[in-house]
């Protein structure tokens, strides 16, 4: 089955990328979806010239690296035609001004090497690869996983995405020790929590592993070494602040890393009202949706199915997390 | 993207199946694998001719409804195309001699409408849905996703796949109410367990809750006029016997049924060897692959990534339940 | 087994309470601990003065309802004399100022019993009851449970309690009817989430659904006649901050409790960094310890075995919360 | 709080037991309820004569090593002056014929100890402890809470009972390598499943790791060096053929133990039946009381509240087991 985008970039080769070009921001964006998206009539729902205005202000504000279609980016629920066009509109729009990685999760190895092949010969310099979650995968599997894609995209670089509540259950240690053997894998997503800085002192150089922007200054004053970058779900709600943030932890200043820090968990922590906490991951994308549309730098427009219903005392929240990024991007990009 | 079956079959139009048609077995099969189908290189993993052999074979034994690619099935790890050419040969072979449902489960709503059409276009009877697991869905977003199928299929029916370890969550009692209500939703495999009569007598005669068949003859001493039909995992292995099965419940024979029933548990629970009950239900693909192979009747191949890996404790079990079934089919084909 | 207080106290009745007397905040209180309390020697780790300390400001602040030994004051890791001991000085403290309900949770029913009963008999006005929990329980046996109970201990009052994680598995909205006819039930700590407003609305005025004082305002938007009350674990961090917010809601002033939620949420939300909802829960305990301590009102000592780790990524986000509540009441006690 | 059992019994000293005295059956048996056990009101619980009765045939059968007030043997749903009555009962039946390990799974380190320290002081030989479950544990926790019982109680051998859905995960590996280096940690109960040969080969000579006996044959056959005991719950449905099993195992002839592991699995797999693994586990209590009534042998009586209820559909699985045991029990015992 050959990809209908024809007419291929000309562009120059795919950057090598290493864990130790893994520093700053890896920003993760979600994909505009037009206004019929909720709809399952619908068959193109991305949002072009929305992708187009996103990708440029993320590059304008010099995001380290970009990601594509992760959990609330709607790796799931966009069709493959719909995640080839959208990826390829922002290569062409990124036009590589920086490191794009894009999703590639699907429910088997095979499916998700011929999208990687696809992605790659789009344009995209890396991918950020989630595991089938039809059935839980055990330590053994997980790694021959990404063994496997590794042996299929040689030299491609991959982001490992660990979202326990997605793929039923977290890499273990064990395992993130066998994947850093493997060159490819130059980079992990991860969950946070006890984990992190085990995961981190485990693998060391070998690759590196991503915290959540806000429990980045944590980790960078306990292993300042090893945590040179984090993954950020919110640089297309506020991309000025998540570098400002970057910068003030890449450089060792601790005061303003925390002034920054605090601003970045009062947006965040608006989303968590309601409290059951394990819920809350149920609703990721309908959230995302409301939190980027009140933060009105990009109209994701309407989630796609079937992650449309919200709960409404999630929905406040959502709303208010984006309000609050709003404020404090006009207050950092002023 | 258009199927790349040219060819339509030219068969009489799909039955129109109500609640009460389910009666007897729902047969779920395997996807017999070529050789090299574990690695990831391959492009074409379906075993064609062992696909009609069973096929016939099932007929032959009359086994009343057969289903494809559900969980051992691999709707996970056949690629798309793979899909139809298999499903197209199944429905060549059946030649509507059964009412045949194909497993139509991907990560969102307008995947699986796709593929629905499709295959019904190939020919099958109907669908056999369980839902997008990327996220856990809750209620509402269950009843929406099964009546956006139906609005787009209309009149097609659907066999509901509640498997609670693959797709997060149990379809509650509540929902099974809403699902009953939309008329293309006939029936439910059901994860059984305490929850089992409770959800048949909730739904009654608006659709057939079917319970695995070892649990098939407690829930029609319990419910006679409900417990009319039931699935199994092991027509493949043993059509025979699970005929027999059905016809001594039916008949309300429950001496005759008790038998039976003790037979098939003592083939099935050669499986639980090992002592993890939870891990299991992890391992079930692979574990069905040796139990078909065991079992004799069709060559199932090995398994696809990436669920290949297997502990020794589990493989045992797995082929000592094959050899049960082989055992019971032979002293009842005789 | 009777209990060791011998000379009881002489106190008025125990108050008869309704529904519809829960009204503003139920304020869960910590069990402060002495210095010695980590280690498994200690023989009694209830630090008495800071006790009466606490329930003194409570008091003073006016909370509406109190409550002891839930999970984050510590109903698994107290022994039994030393509950009795720190209920018998809260009772003593409190003097029937306000009305007091006491954690009762243990592996079974009679245990529970028994625990109410001596509890009562030191002079508690109801009793808080989550569930065993070494293995789940379905809905006949949760609502068994509460009858088991009402029927030991006729006409007093108890508080459900609903933590999903603590007790594997939500109370159901099936359960939860149930339990409303059992009159002794009056009100329920919900978990909050999707359900929330689907168990208010099941229950109606037969039992006070409690959402988290986070989510109350929401709550109250949505339905006003029914969120009369809230839980509130940060009562002993800010009293006067919970009660302000209570008050701005009771009395619809919809702009001022939106401004107080806010400033909770952000108090809140500090500890919610590190990225890992899903483990966060495991830590509340240690968390707990850390954010009463930084709050500065009571000393609630270190944590007791086996609930001592606490990751470093965890650590600051408790310590901060508790700082902002800090500076919260100290703003609004001014 | 002391103990009410005041006249000590005056046996030889306590075994010293290491991990080689681990060779054979590690028999965990029910604690036999009055015919009142279910009604709350009832007191005292414990059938003393049926302890008694118990014990003498699990003696006279010589199953190597005794073990009390697990999931099944309600170590839950005692109370505290039950399991002294019940544990002194058997210590005084068992006059130290065979080592004997006492369940003393609380909610907490302190009151584990407590107990330990009272029921080594009646007279049992070591602790079969699970861990506090209100909250999961993490691997430091878990590591720490068997280190503190040690040095509370140094020199009294303890089996770690590791049950991952009672306790809330699964023992790590990792952590596995830390209780091997607690010389009073001897043995752990597992939990099977893919992680028992690794677990197994990871510890070594340094902890006994016990598998299920039904998973035993393939443990042995694996690891001849290491699997020499077993964990099994059907001493007291079936004695003498779980020593059958035994000797068979541990006289290497696998031909013999293959057909004595089959006979094994088939009673069990009875209980099997209803087709939700996941919610079987919820239910191991009411299940067992069922089992054993049916196999004959001690008269398990009713449950203890709360786990009280049991779907239909899991009853007869659960009388037909028992009767399986009983089958095989006169075979062999004939």
């Amino acid at each position: 089955m050959k990809h209908f985008i024809t007419q291929l970039t000309q562009l120059q080769n795919p950057m090598k990328i290493t864990p130790a070009d893994f520093r700053g921001v890896f920003g993760i964006m979600p994909t505009p979806a037009t206004e019929d998206a909720s709809r399952w009539q619908t068959q193109q729902s991305v949002n072009l010239s929305e992708t187009e205005k996103m990708v440029r202000f993320l590059n304008t504000a010099k995001i380290d690296i970009l990601a594509t279609t992760g959990t609330f980016g709607e790796g799931a629920t966009l069709t493959w035609p719909e995640t080839q066009l959208f990826v390829d509109c922002v290569v062409q729009t990124n036009k590589r001004s920086r490191p794009l990685f894009a999703g590639v999760t699907t429910l088997n190895t095979r499916d998700t090497i011929e999208r990687a092949r696809v992605l790659v010969d789009i344009g995209v310099d890396g991918l950020f690869v989630g595991r089938p979650m039809w059935l839980a995968m055990d330590d053994k599997s997980i790694v021959r996983y990404y063994q496997d894609i590794a042996a299929a995209l040689p030299g491609v670089p991959m982001v490992a995405y660990d979202n326990p509540v997605a793929f039923k259950g977290k890499i273990s240690t064990e395992a993130y020790l066998e994947l850093a053997k493997i060159p490819e894998v130059v980079a992990s997503k991860h969950t946070g929590g006890p984990a992190l800085a085990k995961d981190m002192r485990a693998v060391g150089e070998k690759m590196r592993i991503l915290p959540l922007a806000t429990a980045w200054l944590a980790a960078a004053q306990e292993l300042p070494e090893l945590a040179l970058a984090a993954w950020s779900g919110s640089v297309a709600c506020a991309p000025t602040v998540n570098m400002a943030l970057s910068q003030a932890i890449l450089a060792g200043d601790w005061q303003r890393a925390k002034e920054l820090s605090e601003k970045c968990n009062w947006a965040e922590s608006a989303m968590f009202v309601g409290g059951d906490l394990a819920a809350f991951m149920d609703y990721s994308i309908q959230i995302a949706h409301l939190r980027f549309a009140a933060a009105g730098l990009v109209n994701p427009g309407p989630p796609r199915p079937p992650y449309l219903e919200l709960p409404d005392n999630y929905r406040d929240g959502a709303i208010e997390c984006g309000r609050r990024w709003k404020q404090l991007e006009s207050e950092f990009s002023a």
